[in-house]
């Protein structure tokens, strides 16, 4: 199900100009600031970071987290995992329960060719996995799904021992500890709520390991923290692993709603003026169908003077502050609202520095649906 | 820029629980109601149905409205026309203005190997393609844009005339006729409103006619009409080619917030749960990266008792009636809220008759941005 990489892309080297509209830039001056920024707070921390790569879905930006320090990465599916390996990425977390038989066979196979370790939480789909892993010869390592707040999935912390102890004696698969992923805490806006709220879901996860371990079962690693909250969960001492990542390519969300720390935006649209015919506006080439938008709308940038005032499907709809002038051709840099919601409707993501481009990585990702 | 077509599916001749979940499913029976609904509603009225691929982007089921009797197809980008012309599609209207000398090119190149017609609204942006055209031998037939009160591209009906005159005399392109988009009435649910704005935006249409033909130029296509009002704009009386086309697959935005008549729901998403945890809920693997969400959620219609309570990015949160049980495993169908949003998040649409998968059409339009 993988697609083939494209070929190269002509407009390396060039300015940025060179590439059609609309696109996707990464500013690798702010993704490596941002990158060390993280990798420092864990680093810290003593913290392993196994950035999310969900939101970028291009292999060569996850390969930089490495070179960054980074462990490995995390997943949210099969197919993302695939893709990644596919590119020569040896050590991933899928952070999800992967269920069945189908999906389970991929993974399979995918535990033939990389270390690969995903989440349970239910004692059925522990032993399908283990049942399709022992014949092939592979270990699927697992980590017990603790719902920490966010209601969505994982057990009780009184459910873990259980499951934990399955994982241990169960052929084809390995009890590496715990997840505890704080969901709903990643979007409180006020700082001292967010804390409470990390502390509280960190409380529930401690308490998760202390159930284990007083089972008798050595618990490893503890993974949890998202961008909207890393700094954070990184020193409230509950988790060892942290999965944060999106905050790399610092969009609206992630500065905005979700008031993340020094970092600097990184990911930039970039639409063309197609249209002036109607007085007051400039009409661009990008619209929901390139820009994500049930977060909110994309923030021009430049030139000045330009606002988005509305996305239509392929129509990125400006309003022009008086005085300003711009003509069909003119181009407009704007911040995308969520690069989540973005990156998976663009095919690649253009490594730009100084105004040049340096690489166009494919967001091989994108579509991996299963 | 076109990407290769996936392998032939292993699903084919299976039923559609042979495929792996999230997908996308169009029932054939009712893709074929609503097409022969579409079709008969012009033939009735003497309109000429160039429907629009926009929301499948999918050749192979743009081939079947052609074969229910459209005389081609209407695009929204040059990526989308590229690969319905490498489909074999031969006759494409780009209802969209095309800007900038490297869209231009492609533009060219495809006018070589199929009938393509753009629309303009501005007189630099004629030139440039006329000058990108003629030392290539091709035609680029030409429809000028009229802001029928959309207000978003084309001119006002007093404009209409010079811009028509400038494609006749210049080489490389062909004036065609008109294009007049009433975008602004789709969305309205109330029926009397719906069809007054339509008349409103006929009445503007056809004085654009009038002032071209005031200038002894002969008009010939005036293409119009969405999904949201196209019985109603098919007996206006100002357009004579229908653009109307995402209504095939019928999706709830267009059932409900749009009021189509007559058609049936065509198009499925089918989620697997993944996770049952938490009391009360069931988590499946359809999140907003599987289901375009900004119009609104998709419907769970089997099995009873399930209830979409919202989407995650990778998950979809269900609510369970009391007494319903569901275990991980399971499959969900559901209603997309708007295929425009949907079909782009994936690579593959299942073309499925009485529960068995007879194609997998490769969904090729998407991520074609440019």
């Amino acid at each position: 199900m993988t697609q083939p990489a494209p070929a190269r892309a002509p407009e390396i080297g060039l300015p940025i100009t060179a590439v059609d509209t609309p696109a996707l830039f990464v500013d690798l001056d702010a993704l490596e600031h941002n990158a060390a920024t993280m990798a420092r707070v864990c680093r810290e921390r003593g913290v392993v970071w196994r950035p999310h790569v969900k939101a970028s879905k291009a292999p060569e930006l996850a390969k930089r987290l490495i070179a960054a320090g980074a462990v490995g990465i995390t997943c949210a599916k099969v197919g993302e995992a695939e893709v990644m390996a596919d590119a020569g990425v040896e050590d991933i977390l899928i952070a999800n329960e992967i269920v069945g038989p189908l999906k389970i066979a991929r993974l399979v196979a995918l535990a033939a060719r990389a270390r690969v370790c995903v989440a349970v939480d239910d004692e059925r789909n522990l032993r399908e996995i283990s049942a399709a892993a022992a014949p092939a010869g592979v270990t699927v390592d697992l980590l017990v799904d603790i719902n920490v707040g966010a209601n969505r999935c994982g057990v009780t912390p009184e459910a873990a021992p259980a499951l934990a102890r399955l994982a241990i004696d169960l052929p084809g698969v390995g009890f590496r500890g715990l997840m505890g992923y704080e969901g709903h805490v990643m979007g409180i806006t006020d700082l001292e709520e967010k804390e409470a709220r990390s502390a509280a879901a960190a409380s529930v996860f401690a308490e998760a390991r202390r159930q284990v371990e007083a089972a008798g079962i050595a618990v490893g690693i503890m993974s949890g923290g998202g961008t909207g909250n890393y700094w954070m969960a990184a020193r409230l001492g509950s988790l060892n692993e942290l999965q944060a990542g999106g905050g790399v390519l610092l969009d609206q969300t992630y500065s905005d709603s979700m008031k993340v720390p020094g970092h600097r935006h990184a990911l930039f649209l970039v639409a063309q003026v197609i249209s002036t015919a109607v007085p007051g506006r400039a009409v661009g080439d990008a619209g929901w169908k390139a820009s994500g938008q049930h977060t909110g709308r994309p923030l021009a940038v430049a030139p000045a003077g330009v606002t988005v005032r509305g996305l239509n499907a392929e129509h990125t709809i400006f309003e022009l502050a008086p005085g300003t002038r711009v003509e069909p051709g003119d181009r407009v840099t704007m911040i995308p609202h969520y690069s989540d919601s973005t990156m998976l409707l663009h095919r690649r993501l253009y490594a730009v520095r100084d105004g040049v481009v340096e690489a166009a990585w494919p967001i091989a990702g994108a579509g991996m649906l299963q």
